[in-house]
């Protein structure tokens, strides 16, 4: 993969269509990319399978509730900071730069750090999504801890999480101290060596969200985005059951930023053949999308909301009041569908009482 | 200074009269230290002028709520991690142990460390009493930062604050992690070379700390501890201003774990010569006596409710309806009434609406 200008346009698109409305908004994270490889050059993109087994192997992300990190200038030195501080503290300089997951900004920002410090940057994820939490990533279904991490700001300020009973109690004390550090932060968690990232990312996800992307794009151009992005979808391993839930105008949307989190619920009026209201309920992402109260599409699997006509993807802190959309919803990889997956991310992990089923079972 | 098991019955006594109704449980600080004691030996008791400019100094204490620290087994590994995480932080390990303040449990806890660690301790500390708050503190007020610090817990969970901008903002950020490692935690902060130590940190405070628990002590076998005690506060230089404010009954007592403090206001009814009543407000430390609404002491210098009978210091957490108390105050040490000083620890640093106003300009 070459990270050209237009390829992260399309890598941009399709990591916020992976991003189901959560991680950040796709713009900020393509323009923060691009200057950062304008001005040291593209990095290198390599496979998972090349990676040395002893690689010190670093992640990067913004942490926070996206309607906080849209008002700020996210993808500034703070992201670097992380890393920086977390190398330091585990004398380990970097080998290589791991995105967390994939989402609008949380798939561009590695480009950055990655550019800047002339570091590979691994086509692979650990969603090969976008979540809210930090516990919701395959590294912590394969056991290996989300401490030490860094976060760091804007200001300058930093600070370690060095050993956490759980990744959940890492996540209840980062997400405190994210809301006191200004509602976003620059995080590096889940430090890797290079076994560990084969045995737990999942491969090739980069290049699917560019993949993704450029079909969108060329879809728009034969004047049918959504059959070519479904057309691209149902040709991957990982997304291949997609598919259009619903289509109609956003009638009602309820988003409160709290705990560190954009949390509400958006409601559809259907379009056409599309009858009754689609309800979405979001926690920064999209985890259930009910139509006149029966499931349709369930977290983890994708529930993405599009524009409808261009497909452009809407992140959560976008969506207002009469736009017209679409929601397509796609299964995730298998390896996000095991029972060791779903306790981590299954929707008893967002306190839905629901069982989990795949979008291919549910009509 | 010798830490006999009798000269720790003294420096807790003492450092609890400092403490001022904060600073910890005398008798489990005194147990943690006379146990270490046991198994290591006592620790060299230094003075700061034998302190080598390049030598490297850590801080340790507990932070949290008293009320709930009384609950919890402090002084555990929690302590030595909290100092043994910033060492490796700082890659630089320790070569002597001071403490933060003087206090029931805080002025022991460092006995506790520099004996296991075969370190010496050093006489002197950066309040001359307790505080609650991170920044209220002499090297504070003298410009060194409270970060990097570490905290720790019982359970083994630690985090470096590796830099905040202001003590003010690694206080709130502290409190906030405190309140969630389960509501005290072990600290080792302002990290202090020799030099700095010598110029910020308040000299032979351990020592005051151990004559006044030894003058109470003595007085009582004379029948009069409270004339003992004012006698000999009045032949220092930091606490000569010393006075009985008032005698009598506590009547009410209003007392709430929140924020991560104790925070509240005790009633004292008048015996004797005593009319009127007393109120006294805390934020673990007692902070404003006021006579039916008139001010009689206030922070930072020094105001003890002690028992009517014994002398014996009570701390916020032991106070209970229908104690027979007296209550003493006394000046602090001249460098905590500088205008910086004030500016850290007077008493707007607490939301008092009021200006400092020495003791013996008090009447």
């Amino acid at each position: 993969m070459r990270l050209t200008a237009k390829n992260l346009e399309d890598l941009a698109r399709g990591a916020a269509f992976l991003g189901t409305g959560g991680g950040g908004d796709p713009y900020i994270g393509r323009l923060v990319a691009q200057r950062a490889i304008d001005e040291h050059g593209a990095p290198e993109v390599v496979d998972l399978s090349q990676l040395a087994d002893d690689a010190a192997v670093y992640t990067v992300a913004m942490i926070g509730a996206p309607t906080v990190l849209i008002e700020k200038l996210v993808g500034g030195p703070e992201i670097e900071l992380a890393v920086a501080e977390l190398e330091k503290y585990l004398r380990r300089p970097a080998d290589a730069i791991l995105p967390v997951e994939m989402g609008g900004c949380n798939s561009m920002l590695p480009i950055k750090v990655a550019a800047t410090r002339r570091l590979p940057l691994i086509d692979a994820d650990g969603m090969g999504r976008a979540f809210p939490e930090l516990p919701m990533v395959t590294f912590n279904v394969h056991g290996i801890p989300a401490c030490p991490l860094a976060l760091a700001n804007e200001h300058g300020e930093f600070h370690i999480l060095g050993g956490a009973r759980s990744a959940k109690a890492a996540e209840a004390m980062a997400r405190q101290m994210v809301v006191h550090m200004g509602g976003g932060a620059g995080i590096s968690c889940y430090p890797l060596d290079g076994a560990q990232a084969k045995r737990a990312a999942i491969p090739g996800t980069l290049t699917l969200a560019l993949e993704i992307g450029r079909a969108i794009r060329r879809g728009r151009r034969r004047g049918d985005p959504f059959a070519a992005l479904l057309g691209y979808l149902r040709t991957t391993d990982y997304y291949r059951h997609a598919k259009t839930l619903f289509d109609g105008k956003i009638v009602d949307i309820v988003r409160e930023t709290t705990r560190g989190f954009a949390v509400g619920r958006l409601r559809i009026r259907g379009f056409g053949d599309h009858r009754g209201d689609l309800e979405v309920v979001f926690q920064n992402e999209n985890l259930v999308a009910r139509l006149d109260g029966r499931t349709r599409a369930i977290v983890p699997d994708l529930i993405c909301v599009l524009d409808r006509e261009t497909a452009e993807p809407i992140t959560t802190e976008g969506i207002r009041y009469g736009q017209r959309v679409r929601v397509i919803a796609a299964s995730v990889p298998p390896i996000m569908r095991s029972a060791e997956a779903l306790q981590v991310f299954g929707p008893r992990a967002f306190g839905i009482d629901e069982d989990f089923q795949p979008i291919e079972a549910l009509e």
